[in-house]
C-alpha cells in the first residue's frame, strides 16, 4: 500500500491547567528539552512521512520556530491555533489544502504523546488509507461506571466490551476535511474526538486498532518523571576508545550487559538502526601527556557534536583516567575538568572523568560510568569521580 | 463519626506480567525499597487505623515479615494469599473475623497503588461508615469506545456521564464478608470490583466519592520512574549545622525556595507536620581540625540512624566544606570520604562532600546540594564535589 504522501496535524496550543505550572505541557523541560520535540521526532524520523503540521499559540511562534531550526526539522511547517482543540486542528488540517489529493491520509496526534512507536503509526495510516478513518485504542485500566443523581453507584460497565480511544488516529484528506466543514460550534467547542466528527458529518465508521502501552498522555508532573526515565533507558549507544584491547573486551561486555549499544558493534545493522552515538567515552593511562590527552579527546568531541545535528539527549563526553599515583595529579585534573565544564556549557553536551586503580574495580567503574551516564546530570558536569 | 476501628485489607499476590520482571511488581525496587512499603506506611501512618491485613504469596512471607521488623511498622498481619485477587481479598477479611464489628469498616486497596492521600482514605472510611460501601473514581482520561464485531467504532460513550473507578473502597465488614461468602466460583475468578459483589451479593449501592489525582497504579516500568520522581519531589526536610549566621540565614532561603522544608523551622508545627529530617548537612570550616569535624559529624549522624526507625528514603549527610587552599588536603579529603562511604554503606545512608571556594558561589553550592539530594544516588556515595 503507498504510504508515501502522509501528513500529520499535531496541535499544540493546550495551557497545561493540570499540570500546575506556567509553562503549557507541551513545553515543559524533559531532559532539558521541550517535550513537543520528541513528540515531532517521532514522526519525522519516519522517511514515509511528508509534512508534519504543527499548530502553537501564536506567542508561541517564535519559538517554535527556533526549535525547529536548532533540531534541524526540516518537514514541519508552523500555522498559528485557535483557542479550542478542535478549531486548531481544523487549522492544521486547512494548512495542508494544497498539500494533500483527497484520499491522502492526514494523521491527528496530541503533543503531550512522546514516544508514538512506528508500528503503531504505520498501523493507522495503513487503516485510514484503506478505511477512510482509523483509531488507536487500549484495554480499559479501571472499570468504568455511573453514578446516579444522588451519587451512588448506577451502572458498571463490562470491561470486556469497552476500550480507551486513545491517539494517533488518521482519516483521508478529504474526510476529516469535509467534517470540520460541517462542524456546529457545539461541537467545535466541546467535541472530544476527531473519530466521532468523522462518524457524524462523513459518515465513516473508523477502523479501530490496537495501540501499543508508549501512547500514555504527559498529564500530571509525575509524567515528567516517567518520560525522562523512559528516555534515560532507551536506546543509548556509546562510542568506546580504549587502547587496552582486554580492558575494551571487558569494559564492552559489561556496558552491554546495562543495555547500552556499543556504536558499530551491531551485526547487520543498516544506517536507520544505527543509532548515532551520544556517549563518548575515552580510556586514558595517567602518563605524563595526560592533561594534553584530555583536552584533545574534548577538542575532539566538540568538533564532532558542532559538525552534527543537535540530538534529543545532552551528549556525554566521559573520560576515564586509570590511576593518579602523584598526588599533585589530583588538583591538576581537578582544575582542567572545571575548565573543560566551562568551554562544553553552552554546547549541550557534558563532561565527566571517573578515576579508577586497577582492574580489580572493573565492576564499580561501570556502576559509576552507568549512573554518570544514566543521570546526565548538567550539574556534576566538570566533576572527577573517584572509584572506590 | 468514629472512625477508630477502621481496617485495611491489602491484596498484594499479583505477579506483575506487565513489568516484563521477574519480580512481582508490588515488591519492585523504588528508591532502592520494595514498592509495597510505601503503601503500606501511607495506611500505618494514621493513628485510626487499627490493622492493615496484607495478604502475600506463601513464597513471600519471610520477606514480608522481615520487612515490617525492619521497618518498625506494627499494625500490620500478614495472610496467606490465593491464585486469584478475590480469594485474595476474601482471605484477608476473614482475617478480621475477630477484630471487626459488624459495622466497623474494612477498606480495601491496591498494594501498587502507593500514595494514597490521608483526605482521601478519610472520605472513604467515612462514606463507607454511613452508607455501608463506598468507592472513589476519577474522571474518565480518554474517551470510551465500544467496537463492533469486525473491529470498526460502534459505540463512544458521552465522557460527562461516566467515571473511572479505582481503589480504595470501604465496606462495612458485614456487607463484605456476606457478600464473598455467597460469590459464585465464576466471579471469584472473573470479577474484577468488589463494589460490584458487594452490590450484587448484599444488595448494598455504594457511595461514591471523587479521589486525589495520586490514585494511580504502577502498571508499566515507566510508572516506577514516575513514583520516584514523585518520592524525590515530596517533603524532604532538612537539617541545617551552620555556624555562620548569615550563611545559615542564606543557605536556608535557598533550600526553601527549592522546596526543602528545614527542620525545626515551621511556625505553630505539631508532632505530626513535623517530619524527621531525612538530610543532615554541615557547613565546615577549612582548618587544621576539618578531617576531625567530618569524622565526628559522620559518628553522630550513624548515631542519630541507629536510634531511629529506618526511613522511607535513603538518609542524606552533607558535608559542605569551604575553601581547601592546601593542595595536599585534596587527596586526604577523597581518602577519608570513601572510607566514610564504606561505614555508611550497609545502613542505608548515603555520605557525599561538597566543597565551594566563597559566598560569590552560594547559587551554584544551593545547585549541587538540590541536585546531589535529590538524586540519592547510592553511587555517588562518598564522593568530594567541586563547586565551580
Amino acid at each position: 500500500m503507498d504510504l508515501e504522501n502522509v501528513c500529520v496535524v499535531l496541535p499544540a496550543g493546550g495551557c497545561g491547567v493540570r499540570m500546575e505550572m506556567d509553562t503549557p505541557k507541551q513545553y515543559c523541560k524533559v531532559l532539558n528539552r521541550p517535550l513537543i520535540l520528541y513528540t515531532i521526532h517521532s514522526f519525522h524520523r519516519l522517511s514515509w512521512i511528508k509534512m508534519i503540521v504543527v499548530v502553537v499559540d501564536v506567542s508561541y511562534l517564535e519559538f517554535m520556530q527556533n526549535l525547529l531550526t536548532k533540531y534541524k526539522f526540516t518537514k514541519v511547517k508552523i500555522v498559528t491555533g485557535s483557542p479550542t482543540r478542535h478549531r486548531s486542528i481544523y487549522n492544521g488540517v486547512k494548512a495542508l489544502e494544497t498539500v494533500c489529493k483527497p484520499d491522502d491520509v492526514v494523521i491527528i496526534h496530541d503533543a503531550v504523546r512522546m514516544f508514538t512507536d512506528e508500528q503503531t503509526i504505520t498501523q493507522i495510516a495503513m487503516a485510514a488509507k484503506e478505511h477512510k478513518a482509523s483509531g488507536v485504542y487500549r484495554p480499559l485500566i479501571s472499570t468504568v461506571i455511573a453514578p446516579d443523581s444522588d451519587g451512588f453507584l448506577e451502572e458498571s460497565l463490562d470491561r470486556n466490551r469497552y476500550r480507551a480511544s486513545e491517539m494517533p488516529q488518521g482519516f483521508h484528506y478529504s474526510v476529516i476535511s469535509a467534517a470540520y466543514q460541517k462542524t456546529t460550534d457545539y461541537d467545535f467547542d466541546y467535541g472530544t474526538e476527531c473519530l466521532l466528527l468523522a462518524s457524524k458529518y462523513s459518515g465513516v465508521k473508523a477502523r479501530l486498532v490496537e495501540g501499543s502501552s508508549n501512547l500514555w498522555k504527559v498529564t500530571h508532573k509525575k509524567d515528567i518523571f516517567a518520560a525522562e526515565g523512559v528516555l534515560k533507558e532507551s536506546d543509548i549507544s556509546v562510542c568506546l576508545n580504549c587502547e587496552d584491547i582486554h580492558l575494551r573486551e571487558s569494559l564492552m561486555k559489561q556496558l552491554q550487559h546495562k543495555k547500552f549499544k556499543i556504536h558499530g558493534l551491531q551485526e547487520g545493522q543498516n544506517k536507520e538502526n544505527n543509532v548515532e552515538p551520544s556517549v563518548f567515552i575515552h580510556v586514558l593511562d595517567c602518563n605524563e601527556h595526560l592533561t594534553q590527552h584530555m583536552v584533545a579527546c574534548s577538542d575532539e568531541f566538540i568538533s564532532h557534536c558542532d559538525n552534527s545535528a543537535c540530538y534529543l539527549l545532552d551528549r556525554v563526553l566521559l573520560l576515564v583516567v586509570r590511576e593518579i599515583p602523584c598526588e599533585s595529579n589530583h588538583l591538576t585534573i581537578i582544575r582542567l575538568m572545571q575548565n573543560l565544564k566551562k568551554i562544553h556549557q553552552d554546547k549541550e553536551t557534558l563532561v565527566y572523568c571517573v578515576v579508577y586503580q586497577d582492574e580489580t574495580q572493573i565492576e564499580q567503574l561501570i556502576e559509576m560510568v552507568t549512573s554518570v551516564v544514566w543521570n546526565r546530570d548538567p550539574v556534576l558536569s566538570g566533576q572527577v569521580l573517584f572509584v572506590s
